[in-house]
C-alpha cells in the first residue's frame, strides 16, 4: 500500500515539531514535506538538533508543501488557515487545522473571541471538529479537520460521560486548568522566560481564555442545552500536560449516583476507547503517567457533603491535545487503525 | 531590653529550619536552643549546612530546651503537642504550636479527622488560632497559640472581604488549591522523590484533606454560618508556594458589586494590613511574588456570565504558611513590632 | 517469525520500567514475563499507573520468569546477578545483566570497588561487556551480556575516536559528569527528595564512584595501556540525562589536529553508526536531542591555547545508558536488526 | 548618622532588582533612585510585582539618579560604563559597576575579547577590581569599583589558598562551571525559553566565554605568573547558583599534601573570612546551602592516583556574584561592617 503522504506547515513550532516526531514512524504515511515561514530554506534539524541524521529535509514554501500532499497539517497562528483550506481544496489534499480558525461553528463566537471575520464562510461547512471519542463518526470525507484545542479536549472527555447521563448541574461548570509551557508555544515571552516561569505559579487569562466558546461549544452539544462555564487556566512549570480539575454539582437524578455507581458509569463509557483511561476509585490521573502519550486518564471523586463531582482529566498537551490527536484524526479519515503512530507508551519518569 | 529566649522542638523538619532562618536574624529574639528527636546530640548545621558557621547549635531533648526558653516553636506529628503544652505550661513559657492539636475547636472534628481524643481537654480554652490578619485582637496573654496550617491561611485571607461583606452564596465554596512540595515535609515518600514529582502533577486528598475542618471551620466564623466547602489540594513541582484558586458564586447583595468594587472591598479590607497585597485589576497573584517572604498576594476575577467571583490568593507555604506567621504571632503576643524579623525581600527569581 | 520471549527482572526499578516502556512495541519481541522481590503478585500496572490498561502482567517470581524466557534482564543490586547466571544457564536462556557483576575483566576489580568476591568465577568468562558500537562483534553467542554502566558508555563513546587514533595523553583524562536523577533509581533517599534535589546542584563521590574502574577498563583496552582517569560526577535536577565533559591533552601526533580534522576524525569513526551523531563544529550537544532515544551526541571543542580538546558526550541514561542499550545488545546477540525496537525519535521538549 | 544614598542603574535586569532587594534593608544605606533606560517613568513595582508595596520608586534616567546618590551601582551592557563614570567623577560619587568595563588589566584583553576599544583610557587606573577577600586592602579611596564576574569569583576564591600556597601546577587548570538561569539576564533567547531549558543540560561558550581572561587575570595576579585555564561554563536548570568543578595537579611541593593537609591550607586560608566556608573533608559543596546569600562554600576531594585535587565552590550567582558582592565592596569602600545588608541566611529549600 502507497503511504499517505503528508506535509506540515508550521513545522518549527512545537505542535508542528511534535507532528514531525511522531509521523517519521508512522506506519501508514510518511513526511513529504515540512514547511515554515521564518525558516525557508533551512532543514529543519538545524533547528531542532533532536531530529539531526533522522530527518533531513528542507523547510520549503506552503504553496509548494500543499502540491505534494495527501493530507497537510496546520499548526499556524489564528487568521491564516482559510487560505490554507483554499489552496487544499484547490489541491484536492484534506486539510487538518490544529488551529482556532475552523473549531467555532458559529461565526459570532469567533469574531468576539478572535476579532476576526471568516473570509470565506462557504468553507466552514465543510469543516468537522473532531474530538474521536466523541465526534469519529462525523469524520467521512470532510476536506477540513479542526482539530480541538487542548484544553477543551481535556475537559470535554473528563464531562462527557456525566453529561450524556444527565446527572449534573450544566448551569455552572467550574474547571481550574493547569497547562505545561509548552501549551504557549515555542515564541518568547517574558512570562515563559525561564527565570520567570521555574518555581513560579499562577492563573492567566481567567474567565477570559480563548478556549472558552470552544469548551461551551462542545459541553452544550454534549448537553442538548446550553452549558455555563467558568475556566481558568494556569502555568504550570513543567514542559508538557495538561491537568483539568472539573466541579459539577450533581442533579437531582444524579443524587441517586454513588462513587461506584459514577465510577462505573465512566469505565463503561470509555470501555472501547483504546486512548481514555478511567482511574480505579481513589486514585488520582496525574500528568506523567501520559506524558508523551495520546492517552487520557480520568479520575473521579465525590465530596458527599455537597453533591460535588470532582473530575481530573489529564493529557499531554502536545499529544492528545495537539499532534497525537490530529494524527488519530488522519488516521479515521483515511480508514486507517485510529492507534496507527500513536503507540509509544507513556514515560512516568 | 532582654531578647526573647526561643526555642524551636522539631528543628530539623522544614517547618522548623525556616523558623530557625528567620529566627537567626530577628532583631528582638534570640534561638535558646533547638531541639529533635532524631538528630539529638548532633549539630543542626551538620542535618541544615546551609547552616554552617551561622548556627553551632547542638540538638538537645524537649524538656532541657523548655526549660531554657520564653516561648517554644513546636512543629511536631499530631498527638504530640498536648504533652509539650503541659510542659511548657509548667514551666512558664508560651507554645505557638505549628502543628494541628489546637486548631480545631470541636474536639468531635479532631476525633474525626485525626483519629485520636485529647488527653487534656482543659489546655484547649486556653490556645488561640491566630491569623493575625483576622484574629489578631485574640492573642493577649493566652499560653498556646495554634498557628495555623497552609492551605486554610491562603484561603482564609483570599475570602475574608467577600466573606464579611456578605456578598457571596457560602452554602457552597469551591477550592483549588496547589502546593509546593515543602509543603509535604522532609520525611521521605515514593510520592516526593524527584523523578516521580518532577514534570508531574496531580490532585491529593480531594475533598478529604485534614484541612478542610479547619477551612471550614475559620470561613464559618467569619461568615456568621455553617460555610460548605469542597477543597482539592495538588502537588505542585516547585519547592515553596501555594497558589488557591476559589471559586464563589456572589449572592443579590454581591451582583450589585462589578469589579472595580469588588477590588474596592478588598483593598479597603487590607488597607491597615502589610502583609496583605491585593493585586491590581487584571494582575495575577504568582507565588513567585512572595517566595521567601510573609506575604499573602490576593488577585480578582469575576465571571460576569456567572456571577462567579475567582480569587487567586497566594502565599509562601514555609514563610506565611507556618514559619513566618509563626513568628508574626509571637510578635503580636510579645508586644513586638509585628514586622519583626519578617522583612527579608520577595525573591522573585 | 516467533518473537523473542523475553522476561524482566526487578521491573519495578526505572532500568526495569524503562526496558517494559520499550520492549511492548518491540517487533520482534514480546514480554513474557516481568519479576520484582518487592511486589510479587501484583499488577506491574499498579506500581506504574502509566502502564495501566497496556500490560496487565502480575509481577512473579524470578525462578519461574526463567522458566518462561528465552531472554532475561535483569537490572538488580550487585551479588544477586550470579545466581540468576547459574539459574539462566540451567534453563539454556541469555542473560542481560544490567547491573555490575559481570563487567569487570579483573576480579580484584571487582572486590575492590564492590566489597564482594565472585562466587562462580567459572561464569564470567562467558560473560561479554558490550557497548554495541565499539564491542558488537564479541556478541556471537555469550550466554551473559554484561550491559555496560551509564556513565562509562557516555564516556567512551566520546573518547574511543581520540584514543584510538592515538591523538591524546593517556595519562590523564578529566571527566567531569552530570547525570539527571533518575540514575540514583527509584529507592528513597534524602538527597533524591525533591525539596534536597529541586534547585540543587553539587558533585559526589568524586574520585570513587563505582564506574571508575569501569570507565578505566574500557578506556584501557581501547587504548592498548592504562588509562588514568579523573571521574567527578554530579546530580542533575533534571529526571533524565546524562552529559559528561571530557577533557584530554592532545599529544604531540594529535597536535598536528585542528579543529576541524578532530571532527573529520570523529565523523569518520561514527559513520556507519545510527546511534552516535557528532554534532557539527560549533554547536553543543545537549541532552535533551537525546531524551527517550537511544542517541550517543558528541561535540568537539579545542582549547587551542593548551591544545586541550574538550568533549561532550550526552546520552539519555535510562535508554542509551540502559535500556535501550540491553536492547540494543539483545538484537545483535539475536541477528535482529540493530535499531528494532528503539526509534522512538528524542523529544527536545 | 546619614545612610548612605545609593542609586541603581539598570534596575530591571536581574541583577539590578537583585540589588533592590538586598538594599532595602541595608542598615546604613537607602535607595534614593532607581534607574532604567528600558521602563523609564514605570514603577519599578509594576515590572517586578515581587516589589510591590515596598518600594514606590518611579524609574527615572541615569543622569537624574547620579545628581541625587553618593554611590551608584550600574549593571549595564558592556561598553556603557565609561560614559556613566565620567559623569560620577563630575558627580563626586563613587560607580560600583557590575559589567565588565574596568575588570580587564590590559586594554588589549578588552579588545580581544569584547571588540571595543576604551574611550576613556584614563579612568581606568582609578578603577579598582575587587573580590572582597582577595583585595579588599586596595580598596581605600577608589572612585571606581570593577565588581568582578559571578565565574571568576566562584573560581579565584575556589583557587587562591592552593595557588598561594604554590602547590599546583600553573601550567593547566581545568574548570567545568555550570550557572543557573538568571546569569544569562532577564532579556528573551530562544535557549532560556522555558520548555528550551528545562530538562535541557548543555556546556556553551567552551573555551571562548568572556570571563576567561579575567579568570587567568585573577589567577595569574595570585601565582605571580601567567595561570593556563581551559574554561567550559554550562548552563543548569535552575534559577540561580553557579558550581565551578576545578581540576589541577599538584605539583612537588603540592605532592606532601595529604587531603587533611590541604583540608588545614584551606581553613587557615579563610578562616577570617566570614563568607567562605569550607566543607569538612567528605561534603560536596552544594548551590543549595548558599542560596539567596553572600557565601562561597569550597569543597576538597584529592585524587591521589593522578595528585589532582578537585576543588568545587559554590556561590548564588546573584549575591556572591553580583549583587551581594557589590554591596560587601560598597560597604568595605564606605568603612561600613562589611557584611551589613548581607545577613539574609540562605535558605536549603
Amino acid at each position: 500500500m502507497n503511504k499517505i503522504k503528508v506535509g506540515i506547515i508550521g513545522a518549527t513550532g512545537y505542535a508542528g515539531a511534535e507532528l514531525v516526531r511522531l509521523l517519521v514512524n508512522h506506519p501508514a504515511a510518511e513526511i513529504a514535506a515540512v514547511s515554515s515561514v521564518s525558516y525557508e530554506g533551512q532543514q529543519l534539524a538545524d533547528i531542532y538538533p533532536n531530529f539531526k541524521k533522522i530527518l533531513g529535509d528542507t523547510l520549503i514554501s506552503a504553496d509548494e508543501l500543499i502540491s505534494r500532499c495527501d493530507v497537510v497539517f496546520a499548526s499556524v497562528p489564528h487568521g491564516v488557515s482559510e487560505e490554507l483550506a483554499v489552496k487544499c481544496a484547490d489541491a484536492g489534499c484534506v486539510l487538518i487545522d490544529l488551529g482556532a480558525d475552523f473549531r467555532l461553528t458559529d461565526e459570532a463566537d469567533y469574531q468576539k473571541w478572535y476579532g476576526k471575520e471568516y473570509k470565506h464562510p462557504e468553507l466552514h461547512g465543510g469543516a468537522v471538529y473532531c474530538i474521536p471519542e466523541l465526534h469519529r463518526e462525523k469524520l467521512h470525507d470532510c476536506p477540513i479537520i479542526a482539530n480541538p484545542g487542548c484544553y477543551p479536549t481535556s475537559i470535554a472527555l473528563g464531562l462527557m460521560p456525566a453529561i450524556k447521563a444527565g446527572i449534573i448541574d450544566t448551569d455552572h461548570v467550574i474547571i481550574d486548568s493547569k497547562s505545561g509551557v509548552t501549551g504557549a508555544g515555542r515564541g518568547l515571552t517574558q512570562g515563559t522566560h525561564y527565570p520567570d516561569t521555574n518555581e513560579a505559579f499562577a492563573a492567566y487569562k481567567a474567565g477570559c481564555h480563548r478556549h472558552t466558546p470552544e469548551i461551551a461549544q462542545t459541553l452544550s452539544e454534549l448537553a442538548g442545552n446550553k452549558v455555563k462555564v467558568t475556566f481558568v487556566p494556569h502555568l504550570l512549570p513543567v514542559n508538557r500536560g495538561i491537568e483539568s480539575s472539573i466541579y459539577v454539582t450533581l442533579n437531582e437524578k444524579g443524587k441517586g449516583y454513588d462513587a461506584d455507581a459514577l465510577h462505573n458509569l465512566y469505565e463503561d463509557a470509555y470501555k472501547n476507547e483504546y486512548f481514555v483511561r478511567v482511574e480505579k476509585l481513589g486514585n488520582y490521573a496525574n500528568i506523567k503517567n501520559v506524558r508523551m502519550s495520546n492517552f487520557c486518564d480520568i479520575s473521579l471523586h465525590l465530596d458527599t457533603q455537597s453533591d460535588t463531582l470532582i473530575i481530573s482529566s489529564v493529557i499531554d498537551n502536545m499529544v492528545k491535545g495537539a499532534a497525537g490527536q490530529a494524527i488519530q484524526n488522519m488516521n479515521i479519515r483515511f480508514g486507517i487503525d485510529e492507534k496507527a503512530g500513536l503507540l509509544t507508551l507513556p514515560a512516568a519518569f
